[in-house]
């Protein structure tokens, strides 16, 4: 037996047990003729105590322990002298009287402290040392507690977890599909699922009413900061259904394991329509931690003779509160922002209302202080707030704006923290004319359904009613992170067969990809909705970081590796040729 | 709204209320003025009467609905006058007043009901028809609430669910890796996990104690009939625990599920050693529901001038009770079984012990009645009783003895349905000598520890000591059916080099494969130990059935195809070009 208890556990009232406990070293220090060692483990920190004293051998072993090696010790335990109130286990030390190194270690490659003195490189590369790190454990642990938190609510109403399987077909549309190749069915490959959307659908075609599963998807592309090859869904479907039950549920779940995990009640959540988003805060997903609301200036700013309103569809701006006070070098950084390609705004324009009355802004040569005042009561501006302002196609000059708004908010610490605003971003378009291919994509996906009174402006309408076509679509947004989408769907073969057709698909096209699905629809289809939460970004979120890759315990870089096992990696000629493959590139 | 209930809740109490329901017809009938309809979803079935008298148009209509019609009704409930006692809605039954159909449906292509009448292909084909029959939902909602069951468990003793990367690297012992090319790594594959062997280890390293994960793994092989290339493992391990820490903990998790789920307690598991499991009942994974041992006749009969036996290593029958009366036709049949190349036995003796205390046998042309009448002795045998004898190779013959047992005792229903006996087998050896290929195979795996007495007989030993070193490795055995197996793992640097070495590697080929893991060891590895359950085997057997393919909703069919979407398939020619992939094999 390893250990009596664990290194978290023990209290004053465990005072002259004799106990044996196992860990890490975490730290030792001698001080007169005692040598104290933390020893660690997931659940806590012990101090032990080698007394030369009473065992002078022992304490000279336990002196020349190194960190993070493995030792088991046996012992007395008995209160501390110098107690550390900051430990849960900071009553007690164990007297040791016996010690076995069960494994040495090296000198860590980095300090296994909260703050590690680590790169990003090197700590992924060694991630199983990184791993453990509080900070990191405490975040694994988490994501475990909250996938047992939510698949116990969802059990208790009657959702049936369903395993769906992991090797299915690719699709046309997969150019993101990863593929896996076959070697009992020569030259074919099946495809590594992006969602399990055809499957759930399916349980639902046949009367599992409640599916859910905690489910790990993948997309082969190309990788921002903050995405990965494999992660995680809530991915969810209920059969008869309407939206409104669909939000009711999954606002239900999301209050819960808010409460739960963090004894926060969010309260109600707000709605908001996709085009009021779009609107308000220039974004499909706002955060409503902060204001910064989306001001239309077009009444007040243009006919001034400046060229450059005059001729816009909107000019647009944003009150920033006591930011007057900015530099023109970081007025000048905010211009440089937005002037970015990934933003691509042609300039910024600032408004100053100052403190002592005066205002000040960069097209004082065309608008006076009175006409700036205009601008200040449009947005509600006061004495020492700043104004910035942008010009342009309408949608795309409020996107441009909505993140400008993050930027100025986050850069000059203007969100709350520990706050958490949800809120239900509903009615988004169905469709999405892409200009440059010239064809419309779905908004969500190619299974989402109009909303119902649109159906036959749907299948009767023309090229124009379709932009405008609203779907029975919602995502769920908190603190400006899309934490899950979903939508109403189509259960008629007819509907899907035409939504296909505008999605630029042959009926031919329709039928080889897609034919499974459609043909069910023909064998008692019930109306069906379903949603699915990033379980990555969730954690994230309920702990108020940015970054998923702190939630998973074995992360890709962003090319796609594992640097810690070295994959992927070139494999046997004699795998290639099981195959059938040739690979084209030289090594 | 669709509904205000389901289809299984109505009760006697609920009469007088309004209700409305939505779900698919099961079956109608006329009778008189009245058109009864079953309507039936995933909680059960309700009567619901259209009354021609009361709404002549509305029982029009439903008369003329289909089975498997999608329909939502509103009425009254009330009291039936022919109550279904059979059904727990069956004292009740709505008269409806208002009848929507939601979706027609084609006349399915087999009846969906419990006893089918499609075959296998068609209801592979339409799986999601064939999931909506009764016995398969009862399975897979089951296995929904099993792996709620095992999270709760494992969750309340402080397991950690982690969830592994599904894209690792390949192994050249992987030949059964499904590989996964890379886009952004061009020319490079990853592998789909056949476990998370490695990274539950590195877990033990980061110090998580105590890991678990109901897991996908894959593995690309032939598949025997109850194999599916993609399976799903209850995966666990523990840091600082001996095998009995580790036997003790899932026996807890094994009786608590079989309590929870089945009402059953299977008691403390007895425990046997692999030697004398295969010595006893020709098998690693005995079925213990019945006897019939296996019984070494070597003293009784050899000498005797039957050189057969004369010449065998080992004679060794089993007694049958009661089957003395089997037909020539039968016993000829048995023979047949024994000499298929799957068996490979050149024959089989039979000795029958009537009940007139006559002795009648295959050899009694060596052997007088007295002399079978010792065989009896030896296996107790009595009248009617018969024997079945096999003769070779010692373990050889055992194994083909052991199948006979599990033949035998299927085909004349001699085991016992209803009941469950749970096994531990130990003491596995650690390696395996294959003869063939002139090498060492690990029995368990390559990081299966040898037991701590041995150590030192593997780092100094000759090949004939390699040959009879025993691990710390268990399997769990439920009615001969293995549901789980694991080991005490080795966490020494040093240690797992010598195994690597002993297995075939060339050091540069184990650093290259497992450096990784092997680099963890040098940094505080912890000793560690784990298990892994069959999840899938597990839910079959806790339903007294043997194929797991009625439990895993979208299974593949024997060639490793879904014959529902018609996977897998070829890809675009534009897809292998973005991989660098060619096929060599035409379409």
């Amino acid at each position: 037996m390893f250990r009596t208890h664990n290194c978290g556990e023990l209290r004053l009232q465990d005072a002259g047990k004799e106990v044996t406990l196992s860990g890490w070293v975490q730290a030792g220090r001698d001080f007169g003729g005692l040598t104290f060692v933390d020893l660690r483990d997931r659940y806590g920190i012990t101090q032990v105590v080698f007394d030369s004293d009473d065992n002078a051998p022992l304490a000279e072993r336990a002196r020349k322990l190194g960190r993070e090696w493995v030792i088991q010790i046996a012992g007395v335990v008995r209160e501390r002298t110098n107690k550390n109130p900051n430990r849960p286990t900071g009553d007690v030390e164990i007297l040791a009287r016996e010690l076995t190194v069960l494994n040495k270690s090296k000198v860590p490659p980095f300090t296994i402290e909260d703050d590690s003195d680590g790169g990003d490189d090197l700590r992924m590369r060694y991630r199983y040392l990184d791993l453990r790190r509080g900070p990191l454990q405490k975040n694994i642990i988490f994501r475990s507690k909250l996938a047992l938190a939510v698949r116990a609510y969802l059990g208790d109403q009657d959702f049936v977890e369903v395993e769906t399987p992991n090797l299915i077909k690719s699709t046309p549309e997969g150019a993101r599909d990863f593929v896996v190749p076959s070697r009992l069915n020569e030259g074919q490959f099946y495809a590594l699922p992006q969602s399990p959307q055809t499957f759930k659908q399916l349980l639902m075609v046949a009367g599992y009413d409640r599916y859910f599963q905690i489910v790990k998807c993948f997309r082969d592309e190309d990788l921002r900061a903050d995405r990965q090859p494999e992660f995680t869904q809530i991915d969810c479907e209920m059969a008869f259904v309407t939206q409104e039950d669909v939000l009711n549920t999954f606002e239900g779940l999301t209050r819960h394991v808010f409460r739960k995990m963090k004894g926060t009640d969010l309260g109600e959540f707000p709605r908001m329509q996709y085009d009021e988003a779009l609107r308000r805060y220039g974004s499909d997903k706002p955060d409503l931690r902060f204001g910064m609301e989306l001001i239309e200036l077009n009444n007040v700013a243009q006919g001034k003779g400046f060229k450059v309103f005059d001729e816009a569809e909107l000019v647009v701006g944003i009150r920033v509160p006591g930011k007057a006070d900015l530099s023109r070098k970081q007025l000048d950084a905010l211009t440089d922002w937005v002037k970015r390609p990934q933003i691509g705004a042609k300039g910024l324009i600032y408004v100053k209302f100052n403190e002592d009355g005066s205002v000040k802004s960069s097209v004082d040569k065309f608008f006076d202080a009175e006409a700036l005042q205009a601008w200040g009561g449009a947005a509600g501006a006061e004495k020492g707030d700043l104004m910035l302002v942008l010009s342009g196609e309408d949608e795309k000059t409020r996107k441009q704006l909505g993140s400008l708004r993050l930027h100025v908010a986050a850069e000059y610490d203007m969100i709350p923290t520990d706050s958490f605003k949800p809120l239900w971003v509903v009615d988004f378009p169905l469709l999405e004319w892409d200009e440059e291919a010239s064809r419309f994509h779905a908004m969500h996906h190619p299974f989402t359904s109009p909303k119902r009174e649109e159906v036959e402006r749907m299948l009767n309408g023309d090229h124009e009613t379709m932009k405008s076509l609203k779907a029975d679509a919602y995502d769920l947004v908190i603190n400006g992170a899309e934490i899950g989408g979903g939508s109403v769907r189509i259960f008629d073969r007819g509907l899907q067969e035409k939504n296909f057709q505008l999605l630029g698909f042959t009926p031919e096209e329709a039928e080889e990809q897609f034919g499974f699905l459609m043909g069910a629809f023909e064998y008692g289809a019930p109306p069906h909705a379903g949603i699915a939460f990033g379980f990555d970004r969730l954690c994230a979120v309920m702990n108020g970081q940015s970054s998923i890759r702190d939630f998973i315990a074995f992360p890709k870089n962003n090319q796609g590796r594992d640097v810690m096992i070295d994959a992927p990696a070139r494999i046997d000629e004699q795998q290639l040729k099981d195959l059938n493959l040739r690979v084209t590139v030289e090594e």
